[in-house]
């Protein structure tokens, strides 16, 4: 059989061991594109037999399925005739690494944050209702994205007015990392059943073998194992929520997953089915490793440092003698607090994937007189925006926020982008915004939020080339790099400033905050000033310079259009933005030239 | 004996019959202070005897209260010594509305959002611990708050890693009209325990005084309820997060109240406390009509029109021949929503207090072809961040954000100035935003909403002064309102057109569109543009303005400093921040004068 040739539609015509065959030829393709590409390869290994399971069962695309976060839709993609788009996965002209409806059709949403699958579900399937239409529609979450907030606020509504969904719990004991959190513990408890419904199975199977009493005999040790199983399990919390709940069931068998999801799509309630699944199931490292292979990377000749390994470390340092706590979203292997959290355990929170909590907690803790640090990546922080703006800057607590993975992001393409930030953050009274240049920097400024009293964020982007002197830090100081005597300044912000330093013929500006801006720098400031930061140029840094200047200078600015970019490649989307010596230092010449030519009129 | 001498320290040598006529004094402060000035009375009439009980068990301000919204905590200011401030509450110079800490030292936040006060308590909590300190923490959670994710989010965190806290469930059977959800159903089941343990403890009384038997019988009884209170009440919901429940109790029984305080501080475990009150409780108008009670304004005689009550009509008209969804976070009332809700049941949603939920909702409704409409107050839609920027806006969904209180919101204060809006939608790609000068323009660009296919934002403020020719809507396009044959050109957004249109000598242009802007109009301005917005100016219309001409024009704009504004005035704050025809008038006049001056030379 050509399973190459299989799709959504003709995935029906397959027998039940064909299917199994099927999940196998799947998992191999998965194995190879991501190692060949870099991707999520252990949560898209345990999603294998859900996703042949679904196909099976509905009739995509007019029957609609959200993929919570997304990044467990590869072998749906693969099924959905993107083999090819696949070759390329996460590169330009490649799939992407989440769900995308600019892809496919079979893809309702472009997706890539966590918990709002079930809110996306229910939102269609009221609106079909409304249109009196009969679409199925099925939410498949992880059990991570239960410790985030929305997908409550989704419970709560679901329970006040039922509407028929499915929701597949793909339940893998692990977010990214471990799973922290009241939820999991549940979880666990419900998982120990699955353990003893194949022990009733068995013993049902058993005694009706027995003539005469078997059947009666059955039907009473059911009955009150099915008491023992109720108090034992409680899945009286899904229930709360109106929803019937179905499992656990074992994740990897298709058979058993194509039976749960017609049982509870036939429910007459909304229904939630629980799979059993395991991260990185039939790939033997990433089944030991999961959390290493969550994302992979390919291999890669780069030089580049890690600003993230030097954020760890510098934690570590300035533990030793300041009562700091450092809070995680469920990124402690991302960010490099691993050995952070090793080291003091008693003052490393990871509060699972709930930034906006995050926030309030380390608003709470600093009011008491810990300096908090919360790290997280860039596109994370937007969940806790109201939670930055009201209960840390309003109360003007001393939080640092420690934001990766800033700026162009490279394969994880649109939906991780941190381009924002400087934008959504500069527009916050009380907030001080830095942004290291390189790992040195970077330490410095961690250094001195010990001594800053006042919410501080400090954005970085994953990698840096090499270290540079960085002068002594002061809140608003900017560090002049290059001094040249012409009419042309450049001023660089964070990572921009690889560039920034081979520009020849203009001063060069190291812009190390961006808010507050280096007035008096900027007051002495004669000429045409060029700024560039990896960030939307609407309201970011640039824009915050011309509003100050305010006409004094010509301001020329360079960052991202504002527009949603799905660049794969970080290097390819700075240029594109015109981050890039070449297109810069023919900008400072033209501006020289045109300067001259006034001078000389 | 003297109750206004009364305060936190003091309250401890009360009698328990004393702190009921205490409540009863307060109460009656409650609503002279509130009918003079405005404000939440309903609320604050339901947490007298808790807040009493509050004070006369901790030690305030060592140990902590952190209270949810924080719009019922008249009875703890007048307890902590701000009975005088309290005398001008939500004017300028008297108290706050909210808690704040710059008012007093016992209120360890300012806040007034919901659903965080959980996170900042486990902060404080955690930090105590970190320190060795022993203070007690306290939460006070309203039930309306329990529909909120960030709380989810606490409760998941607490349950990994319990720390000893108490939260205070002050159940009054709904947020700020009548309360939704799963979560409230819940609530209701254990509310139906309070007459089942008031029973039990008759009939435990009327068991034991019969001789002989009395004492073993009771025993068994009690045994077999607390059996069926169990199945019956099911308050594992509670237990699963690692909490203690004690209640439901009577929440207007000071000594009931601090009974179980005490017995929920000495708990080993985290612990909550399930109060039942009732909001405007004591005064009869406030207990038969709580939602019209909710938020009370003094009386006044503005002449101002309500926006959202044309933006309630203008939905029911467009409801009638199309496809349309409203939905709310639990704001109906606020919005005028109310009517189309009776009109319109199936097609009205009310999910909650729960801003992230509702915006991805509307994605999803928006995906099948439903216009979804998300009616939501500036302040509050911060919490949907992320969801806007992903789910619709990258999504490119055609879902309107109907944005009421906007601008400066007057009495409110601080934590819900509309003031940030206009700068964080700016920065979202594929999002339009318009703002309306007055209600026949807020009509028209609803149903302008209807032609147009992608994410919209309409914000505006509360009320306007006079309705306005509004000519056709196109997008991007702005409207002279007057020309004049000079060099000055004034910008208007929204409700700043009705002090621009008082402006001589200048052209007046109504700057309908803040996003994207009208290009071809500011191509052909020459000399000075003056932009006019009621939000701060990082990232907003006059920073969006100045970006684009680039220095081909002068531009001097006015709107709100980059700060917190506590102004408890609309019209004050406008004035302060130069959006007044006088101040306006002068900068036209002087900048007139300075291009005649250049001309002449």
């Amino acid at each position: 059989m050509d399973f190459n040739a299989i799709n959504s539609k003709n995935i029906k015509s397959l027998s039940e061991d064909e299917l199994v065959l099927y999940s196998e030829f799947l998992r191999s393709r998965i194995i190879d594109v991501t190692l060949k590409n870099g991707g999520h390869l252990a949560s898209n290994l345990g999603a294998v037999e859900l996703t042949v399971a679904l196909h099976y069962v509905l009739d995509m695309p007019s029957d609609k399925v959200v993929w919570d976060v997304g990044h467990q839709t590869y072998a749906h993609k693969l099924i959905t005739d993107r083999a090819n788009l696949m070759q390329n996965l996460r590169h330009d002209g490649g799939a992407s690494g989440f769900p995308s409806s600019i892809e496919s059709e079979y893809d309702p949403f472009i997706t890539g944050h966590s918990g709002n699958s079930l809110s996306l579900a229910l939102g269609l399937a009221r609106a079909r209702d409304m249109l009196n239409k009969n679409q199925r529609v099925v939410a498949v979450v992880g059990d991570g994205a239960f410790t985030s907030g929305e997908i409550y606020e989704a419970l709560n509504d679901l329970g006040d007015r039922p509407s028929k969904l499915v929701i597949i719990l793909n339940d893998n004991k692990m977010s990214i990392s471990h799973n922290v959190g009241a939820m999991s513990k549940y979880f666990n408890k419900l998982r120990v059943n699955k353990k003893f419904v194949d022990a009733k199975r068995t013993f049902k199977a058993d005694l009706s073998t027995l003539p005469f009493i078997g059947r009666s005999l059955v039907k009473i040790v059911t009955k009150t194992k099915d008491k023992i199983k109720e108090s034992f399990v409680g899945n009286k919390f899904f229930e709360r929520f109106g929803l019937k709940y179905y499992g656990p069931y074992d994740g990897h068998n298709v058979s058993e997953i194509i039976s749960a999801t017609r049982l509870a799509l036939e429910s007459d309630k909304p229904a939630i089915i629980h799979l059993l699944t395991k991260k990185g199931k039939g790939y033997q490292p990433a089944e030991q490793q999961p959390s290493a292979y969550h994302g992979i990377s390919p291999s890669s000749k780069s030089e580049q440092k890690s600003m993230s390994k030097v954020c760890g470390n510098t934690l570590i340092e300035i533990a030793k003698s300041n009562e700091i706590a450092v809070v995680t979203a469920a990124m402690a292997d991302g960010l490099c607090f691993d050995e952070f959290a090793r080291r003091y355990p008693d003052r490393f929170f990871d509060v699972a994937i709930a930034e906006q909590h995050a926030v309030s907690y380390c608003a709470g803790l600093a009011k008491m007189g810990i300096k908090a640090y919360f790290g997280v990546y860039s596109t994370f922080l937007q969940r806790g925006f109201d939670q930055v703006l009201h209960d840390v800057c309003l109360n003007d607590l001393p939080v640092t926020f420690l934001i990766d993975r800033a700026g162009a992001v490279g394969a994880d393409g649109v939906t991780h982008q941190g381009i924002f930030d400087l934008s959504y953050l500069s527009l916050i009274p009380n907030l001080a915004i830095a942004s290291p240049s390189c790992g040195s920097e970077l330490a410095e400024l961690i250094k001195f939020s010990l001594t800053y009293n006042h919410p501080l964020a400090i954005r970085y982007c994953k990698s840096y080339k090499e270290d540079t002197l960085c002068d002594k830090i002061e809140l608003g100081k900017w560090q002049v790099v290059k001094r040249h005597n012409s009419s042309v300044t450049v001023l660089a912000v964070g990572a921009t400033n690889d560039v920034a330093k081979h520009i020849s013929g203009a001063t060069v500006v190291n812009a190390r905050f961006v808010k507050p801006l280096d007035t008096a720098l900027l007051d002495g400031i004669s000429g045409t000033i060029i700024t560039l930061e990896d960030n939307v140029l609407h309201g970011g840094f640039g824009s915050a310079v011309r509003d100050y200047v305010n006409g004094k200078n010509k301001v020329i600015s360079l960052g991202h259009k504002n527009e949603f970019s799905d660049e794969r490649s970080r290097q390819n989307m700075l240029e594109k933005s015109g981050i890039c010596t070449q297109r810069i230092q023919k900008i400072v010449d033209s501006e020289l030239l045109l300067l001259e030519n006034e001078k000389n009129i």
